[in-house]
């Protein structure tokens, strides 16, 4: 059993009102696989980056238990690399350089070893990419997840619409969710877009938390309220390396242990978000995870006996 | 014991990208009082009105125990009139019109049977009227809840001020809190106002949900998310309502109680927006609250066991 993570493995740099960063470490999967691991230590990576990424941060990850045997390093090349600034309300940023570098040519090649995994994360890539990782799969896992952005439905919907059709849950934010069903309201969203595939949606707000969409039931996990953001990036990466990192642990997708993941992934991406780049998440400890899970509980713990069915709640 | 409500009964214009009314039933206080009557019977209402106020409103009000010895009805003159247009994301809204008409001179006067009301809600209005409202009382209520908005921090922040240091609970939205605390963290926001004199802060965020701060506790009750939206006009009043409403029910005002009040404040407002004015809220029936209170159980609920003190949990 393992767990298949694809993304970018990359270099940003981050400008908010209140700091910057150069050239630290990034990439979706980066931030993927380092959260999953704190529940599931057999990640399987597929990326790909320069001879400029540094060794010891592979060495990291390694010891973290994550396979490197799909990541591609190009003797030569640079690593993809991302430059944003954040606005003043931390919740929107422009985007100031995108360089390609070797992720203009990534072809992702599977090793025998990843073709059997039983859980999948699709980073944010191009359909493209995310499709030729699932034509690999020699086994139908018991879990695909997928992350993508507005981008890649402006300009390779046909793409996106065909990946779609081959996953479980897909991730996107509130806009993104809006442009792809054509509908206003999340509710009529999350209906048009559970029609194209996937038999979960999880809708990221950002500091307004997230919500999970299945059949006709609706769950929401907010978002810790915190002193002080530092650098959001990242933040929903986080969340879906500790979600998908909690069910592969438990080896249970049932719509019970998919609630818990949701809390799991958001405790996570609120740790992510206290410090810029992966400094929190590579220097966290088990209790501090505790800690973080015990707020959400304090968050969100009200008790209103209905007609609630707690078999629900196994 | 008696729950005092201050505020406008009002006519209002409304205009939505999905439709219009004119002149229909509104204002803080009508708001607040219907909701309120729903948990609570016994409720004693402030305010002032034109004879144009349709009395059969009126009458609704005191089928449902609302004592209006306390509205003052002014021969000849209008009542308050406020016309707003929604935008098309629901969730920010243009002024139309304001005529003050009768509020322009409203001196608040409280029968002798509401000077010893033990719970109070000041509804929305010039910090001066609630000011004027608190010096008639003749003993000091067990809760006195205050609502404001950005405009009275603008034009008469020391009256607020003087207010607020009154209070117990002030509600306010999230732009409003970072208004009047100077801070853009809500945490940070929420220590600042607790420090002006309230011991309880609820931040609205409309579509986002409500947080409650309490010392160094926070609570979270999010907003329901719902196929169609279609007047969003009194939310906050109708929360403001339920939420106060079911604490004179219970006459207890600890946080367990306050934790459920938010929820069940957050259940009454989901249930008006899907209607325009007050029209779902005075045709609700008992069955319709709790079926919505239970989708509210099943949005939060999730089973995640650590160190939390269940104590905590009354």
């Amino acid at each position: 059993m393992s767990l298949l993570v694809v993304g970018t493995v990359a270099f940003d740099s981050i400008k908010t009102p209140f700091g910057s960063v150069e050239k630290v470490i990034g990439g979706a999967a980066t931030y993927i696989s380092w959260a999953a691991t704190f529940y599931y230590r057999n990640v399987k990576l597929v990326s790909v980056i320069g001879d400029d990424w540094p060794e010891t941060e592979i060495h990291h990850l390694r010891a973290r238990g994550v396979d490197t045997e799909g990541l591609q390093i190009r003797k030569g090349q640079k690593s993809f690399f991302w430059e944003g600034k954040y606005n003043n309300d931390m919740n929107s940023r422009d985007t100031l350089a995108t360089d390609l570098n070797v992720l203009a040519d990534f072809d992702p090649i599977l090793p025998e070893s990843y073709k059997k995994s039983r859980y999948v994360m699709l980073g944010n890539l191009t359909p493209d990419i995310q499709l030729r990782v699932l034509e690999q799969l020699t086994a139908r896992p018991k879990l695909i997840v997928m992350d993508t952005m507005n981008y890649w439905m402006d300009v390779a919907m046909p793409s996106l619409k065909k990946v779609l059709s081959k996953v479980d849950l897909l991730t996107i934010n509130d806009d993104e969710a809006r442009q792809l069903s054509g509908e206003h309201s999340l509710v009529k969203a999350a209906n048009a877009i559970l029609k194209m595939g996937p038999s979960y949606l999880v809708i990221k707000k950002g500091e307004h938390g997230a919500l999970l969409f299945y059949r006709n039931s609706i769950f929401f996990a907010p978002a810790l309220p915190l002193q002080d953001v530092v650098d959001p990036t990242g933040a929903g990466d986080t969340f879906a390396g500790g979600f998908i990192g909690y069910l592969a642990q438990s080896d249970n997708i049932q719509y019970n242990y998919m609630k818990r993941a949701m809390i799991y992934g958001s405790a996570m991406a609120s740790l992510c978000v206290e410090e810029f780049s992966l400094q929190k998440i590579q220097t966290l400890t088990h209790d501090e995870i505790v800690d973080r899970l015990n707020e959400f509980v304090k968050l969100t713990k009200f008790n209103i006996k209905l007609n609630y069915d707690s078999n629900d709640d196994e």
